[in-house]
């Protein structure tokens, strides 16, 4: 057998457990919880049920706790802390870990603030089952781990990267190896959000073009992502929520785009298009194996 | 003089006050406060001014009593809890009790969480005068205050209920009887929101048709529907404030459905109709009485 | 020279250091970050990134204070208080004041609730470089800051003044030269809020008619260009930018009335019009000089 068609081979059965996810969702309802930001905690919980699911926000780790119970993953984004968050995060991260929950982390602003670098060093010891950043904040992350030193990259120094994403293969590849390690289910995922965004289960690496420029243009893009993917990882495994939901989202992006008069109908249309976009259509992505 | 005749009595007075309602918040614009959760509080505020009132939200103890008196009614709703609630919201209560200040509450998730759970319990020694919520929560809360033991429930056991609305007539008329019981005004409501929505004083019981499927694909119907209710229960009796606010956002909901195109559309339709609905729309509204 | 061509040729000036801030801000997209309140928190960093800039909000001290350093300017809006704020926000005040970093306070509820005056009395010895808000709160600053004496005020007692915006005119212009005495820069502005919108940096008080009566049909209209304010003051000096945000938000409110159904549709086309306003439509706004 060639590489060729073993390479299409995976990718047929990618597309066939991306399709199931998006249908999963859509036909099963699953409740995602969500620790997160101020700035788009509206449009996280909005995106997550255009994509078909549920939600169910909560800071308080007694809440959050029970809550995770009856949720099939949960959603953590460390933006716009408050001061008991510096407390509440890793006694909630730990909780997941005991009970074997699967969640998403957004490590928003990695880097920044001492009280955030803290909340993030301490996840190491309970680890998320997929991380979701931009090409920044997965490098702040896995070097804050000790995964990746930036000094010992794989490209040679002096070598500019190609693109953000292309910087943060290396350390998005050995940060999901990382994650699987300590997952109960021995599966994890990273994505990298950029102009070709980028999945990997610290072996593969998927490369998902597409979107629309106006993702930057709203805020939480980002945050409402990491949402759906929490939404996907209730019913699907780490690697194809998140190559399901960054595809969903590239596809929902290009149709809003093409009906929308600047960012305020751009989210409008966004929504409109999470609901309405197939499960065939998110399958029939574009996905290039490296 | 006839049952017939003398429920269609009943009914045109309703509809009067309702009518009265609508035109009174749109003619003087009152002012309804809320403490409600970061992921609807945008809404709430929005659906609030849409309907033709002014809104404005606090958290601080201060800050909401010394605002409660400009405010004709307040609105709270104990969802994303933050850890200097557990005080402060049965504090805020206690003051809203000790002026007479009449307020909805929104008991979002009641029996989740051992802090939920502690400020609902609380806040049976200073009741709200309208609770909004859906069957299950409008359940746990009647049950957490002693008013009714599931155990004891006036459908025989094993009977499923119809619906899930269905299953609450007798938790929420006992409810209603004990706000009623506690209010300045001796006057009362509780409003439960479902396929078929139902309120009632604790003696007649009002069934509402109507609505929209996809206000449960927004995040926040309900929230807003609470604080709707705030705003009309500034002007106008209990009963009165959640039947108006109940039938308006059902004519709103229709009329967002018929020119949205997803999740997106239709909550922005939903706010224009909210404000374009006219007040004998919402008084023509379907209203039944058990 | 006369007069009129004086001010007509300080009105040339004045258009020209718009056109350049809305072009600079487009071209540059700078970075300005904020704390501010959970209602409209959303609209902010939506009306940013739709002006061009890039949004950043944070609460905790040392998230601001890091975050600051790479941002141009910093909006502080004092509504939906918590506990901690109010040693953090004099906190962050202290360190603006100490590293000269630019920042715009919109004063919400000036003069209500014990914790938000003592906020507010606080920022005195550490002051903004702009001020936004409604005649009442910039009334309610001046006067708490001991700038201005309700009692002692320029106009006869027993006058009414014409609209709220006119009887802050003293009180904006005394607290606009506070400010530049205590600005690193020597410069400061003052905006107020109303039917006819007002700018002075302590000297020439500048009228910029126009807008939309939907502006306060939407929650977050004055939050969202307090926000813009500060995205202009990262590439201009506060005349300007608070100028130019006004200008930019009453253009961008007529656009919205004109295609728009009600609160909804409003708030969509109002985000889509702050992207499609042109610099020359800003610069070319009407604008008086007293």
């Amino acid at each position: 057998m060639s590489d060729v068609s073993r390479t299409a081979d995976a990718i047929d059965d990618v597309r066939g457990r991306i399709r199931r996810a998006v249908e999963t969702v859509r036909d099963t309802t699953p409740m995602a919880q969500s620790f997160t930001n101020f700035v788009t905690i509206n449009l996280v919980a909005n995106a997550q049920l255009a994509a078909g699911g549920t939600a169910a926000m909560s800071f308080l780790p007694d809440d959050v706790i029970d809550t995770a119970a009856m949720s099939g993953a949960d959603y953590v984004n460390v933006g716009t802390l408050l001061p008991f968050y510096k407390d509440a995060l890793p006694k909630i991260a730990r909780a997941f870990r005991k009970s074997g929950h699967k969640w998403v982390l957004d490590p928003v602003a990695a880097g920044i603030g001492a009280t955030r670098t803290e909340i993030l060093r301490a996840f190491r010891a309970a680890p998320p089952t997929v991380v979701r950043g931009n090409a920044s904040e997965i490098i702040a992350l896995a070097s804050m781990w000790g995964l990746f030193s930036p000094d010992a990259a794989t490209r040679p120094a002096g070598v500019e990267s190609v693109d953000e994403v292309d910087s943060s293969v290396g350390p998005a590849k050995l940060l999901a190896r990382f994650l699987a390690a300590s997952a109960p289910q021995g599966e994890a995922a990273v994505a990298v959000s950029g102009a070709v965004d980028l999945v990997t289960d610290g072996h593969a690496v998927y490369r998902l073009p597409g979107g629309s420029a106006m993702m930057s243009k709203i805020t939480g893009a980002g945050c409402s992502l990491g949402g759906v993917t929490a939404t996907y990882l209730a019913v699907a495994d780490p690697l194809t929520a998140a190559l399901a939901a960054t595809a969903l989202y590239n596809r929902a992006g290009e149709a809003a785009e093409a009906v929308s008069h600047g960012p305020g109908s751009f989210q409008v249309a966004f929504l409109d298009a999470l609901w309405n976009t197939t499960a065939d259509e998110v399958a029939a992505s574009e996905i290039l194996i490296d």
